[in-house]
């Protein structure tokens, strides 16, 4: 299954815990290849000015410069995206910024960026709006999951494929940019084909991958692709991290640290040191960092959290495989149109970011070990979850740990939490505010009593994480990876 | 829709905010026109023995001692209640217990109250076995919605009604034995005719009511029953309970309150003192009660926590009327029949529960203007939704307010809310186990912060809750309502 070859790009193979995955590596030694990798596409449409439509808009334009093919952004009418857009450059003058669906009938290549909202309730118009023959792009699987809750299919005749970039558009524009000093600088990302009419859709999402700045591309299927990502963002990549930040400072502000103090030892230890720590060494290396006493408490903390995370995130698998968890987004778009969702900003932890913010630098935060156990335990939660299920070890390890570390937190590191889930995306939003609390009454009702207890949890859980195969599949992916700085701007 | 007539049983009209409401009063000097009520009933057979199963067979057995006709309780084979049963005189040898299936092949009436999981498994084998001509009884709406998902119905030819005790089945049982001494002590129930091939559905269901000790039966439809009761319990009966003592606590806590003290400031106040205010005097009666900067807490704690709490139980309404709720219900059984739930027993605040209840009687607990704020804006954001929505008045105080503060917080008071959760329906607990949390997250990340801030929320909330319709709903059924004790043995 995730086994491809290419006419236009040198493929690879990677090995992974019981046996190989086929990856392309990226570049912009390969742009020069990417006229024939999209053999055939003259026009590409980007419906959409979201952080991935204006990231990968900018990122095509930059990569097929002189190429003579055109990159066009189509937006909705009276869109107040227009501004922006044309602040990039791209003009109704010239023909690069036009209306959603007649940019959509124009082009050869038509990448779907538009927010889910708005996928749900227009996806009809452009549907019919595309031209036979052409190619219908996706950056994540929730059409394919809409689509299955409406009973409805993708149209006839046109290809359908499916880039997603393992992290925020705002770090797929920011690692690109530093791609031109590092080649090679970017975000991973996963290509699916779901529909090939021409033979040549393998190719063509490759071009696209590699043309976003991708240091390595591998395969998956939509609908893979889409429980990941959806799973992924209400667990370890934002609901989780929102409930683990929350239980671990009130447990801080109990045990009567101040509120910097608490700030520090929950949210400020795990988008800084803990993260940096698992991107440079893994997860063992966050382990392997401590000893003595902390060790103990890592040991502790992940002992006892590791069970109902994986619990909990097989609930939120099982959910979201079965549809459910779509329609009560859906429901709730019905909703919000009514009644917007109150931001969490106002919890106390977070008027504890700025003077914590403002003292970095001057004072170093440890990894603390208790928070650090706690979070490798729900990481590895995922993943092995993902790894039961016959997710691709290039998927579990991308979506569950590299984008988190690589993307989500530091970006977290910068604005705080609270800000990322109140300005993210309506389905992932919709999903942090669903599960976040669910980890946050799990961690202080089940894991924090069992870590204190007698008991503390089964020790061979820890021998587990120590065998697992996840640290081969991360360091197979870290090899791929170009020494890339990924801090926020 | 709530009007309807009976050739056997006096009506009363009860008049309610907008008009009136049909209703029969109950008592023990009507079990002489059960005979008549129930005509054509020689055999009911009831099926299950858990806690509504239970009262049920045993009040109707006693209400019905020398009317000729038999109360038969059928099991599942191999049943571990059947020794239960056996032990309060129903059995096998006078043909008394028996197989579910033969009970309801034998019974002209039979009421179905197994636990749900059963009835989704098994309720096509127990259709199959209905008699043509016999009338099915359920007491909530659960396989109605259940039926919905699975685009099944109701077999032909069978009368379906239900009579819904607004009350957990120990209630039921404790509430009616109280009724020997106090005429029409017992618990209030709505009932509905979802089917009636014979015309005498309605008067069945008012002797099925009347002989379990209702002191009030009032009408609603299947539907509206369902939405009320599913509803109910993931909000004020039982997942918004969980939530706000929860929080509650850790704010107590964090005010530096010794366990023993922030344990009195949350579920010791809500399932003591304000949950016994308001059943004597209202929920204006616990404002009435404060003066001074006690109700000016109160104020604001309810200007800041109705809001939020409305969007969260709006949220779970939509969920429930959409059948995603119960989807997911569904799901989880699958699931937990290879993983139980983890029980929420081990969380710090329960661990403070046996010494304040061993110190109670020496020091008594005034209501705490704060968690009484919350409380009551939370019950009072559940009762207008369903007012908004059309819900009976009725039903609306008895499942938003009467079954709380009579049923199941004086059940809480004895045992503590996480027992409750533990060990209620799998329904109920799946849902207070999803959705207590975020009533949780709302307060803490939400109403807290507005209480304590500037603001503090819209007064103009408080004006809306002192000319609220409800006080005068209460009030009408607080008429038909019999002095009983209603401590928990």
């Amino acid at each position: 299954m995730t086994d491809f070859s290419s006419a236009v790009f040198p493929v690879e193979t990677m090995a992974v815990p019981g046996g190989q995955e086929t990856i392309v590596r990226g570049g912009r030694h390969l742009f020069g290849s990417l006229v024939e990798g999209f053999a055939g596409v003259r026009r590409i449409g980007v419906l959409g000015w979201g952080p991935q439509g204006r990231a990968q808009a900018l990122n095509l334009r930059d990569s097929l410069a002189g190429s003579g093919i055109t990159v066009t952004v189509g937006l909705r009418p009276r869109s107040a995206s227009a501004a922006a857009a044309r602040a990039e450059g791209f003009t109704e003058e010239d023909g690069t910024l036009g209306d959603w669906l007649a940019v959509a009938a124009d082009s050869d290549l038509v990448l779907l960026l538009v927010a889910d909202a708005a996928v749900a309730r227009h996806y009809p118009e452009i549907f019919a709006a595309l031209r036979p023959g052409s190619t219908l792009g996706l950056s994540h699987g929730f059409l394919l999951g809409y689509l299955k809750e409406t009973g409805d299919r993708f149209p006839d005749g046109v290809s359908v494929i499916a880039v997603c970039p393992k992290g925020m558009g705002d770090s797929v524009r920011r690692l690109y940019v530093q791609g031109a000093r590092v080649n090679g600088a970017g975000i991973n990302a996963s290509f699916a084909v779901h529909a090939d009419h021409d033979g040549r859709a393998t190719d063509r999402a490759l071009a696209w991958s590699i043309a976003l700045g991708a240091p390595y591309t591998f395969r998956t299927t939509l609908r893979d692709e889409y429980l990941s990502d959806i799973v992924g963002e209400r667990a370890i990549l934002l609901g989780a991290v929102h409930g683990i930040v929350e239980s671990l400072y009130t447990r801080a502000r109990l045990a009567g640290a101040d509120p910097v103090a608490a700030y520090r030892r929950s949210c400020e230890n795990i988008t800084g040191p803990i993260a940096r720590a698992i991107s440079a060494d893994g997860l063992l290396g966050v382990r392997d960092a401590l000893s003595g006493e902390g060790r103990e408490v890592f040991d502790r903390a992940y002992a006892a959290g590791y069970r109902p995370a994986r619990e909990l995130i097989a609930e939120i698998y099982q959910e979201v495989a079965d549809g459910t968890e779509l329609r009560s987004v859906v429901l709730a778009g019905e909703r919000l149109r009514s009644t917007p969702m109150t931001p969490i900003s106002g919890s106390p932890m977070w008027s504890a970011a700025a003077e914590v913010h403002a003292r970095r630098g001057a004072e170093a935060v440890p990894v603390d070990p208790f928070a650090a156990g706690v979070f490798v335990a729900t990481m590895t939660a995922q993943v092995d979850l993902f790894a039961e299920l016959g997710h691709p070890w290039s998927e579990i390890v991308n979506e569950s740990i590299i984008e988190a570390v690589d993307s989500l937190l530091p970006y977290m590191h910068a604005r705080d939490v609270a800000h990322m889930v109140d300005n993210c995306s309506t389905t992932a939003r919709l999903g942090a505010r669903r599960w976040g609390p669910r980890f946050q009454a799990v961690l202080e009702q089940i894991v924090f009593p069992a870590a204190d207890g007698a008991g503390g949890g089964d020790p061979a859980l820890v021998e587990a994480f120590l065998a697992n195969p996840v640290h081969e599949a991360l360091a197979a992916a870290a090899k791929l990876r170009p020494p890339v700085d990924i801090a926020v701007a």
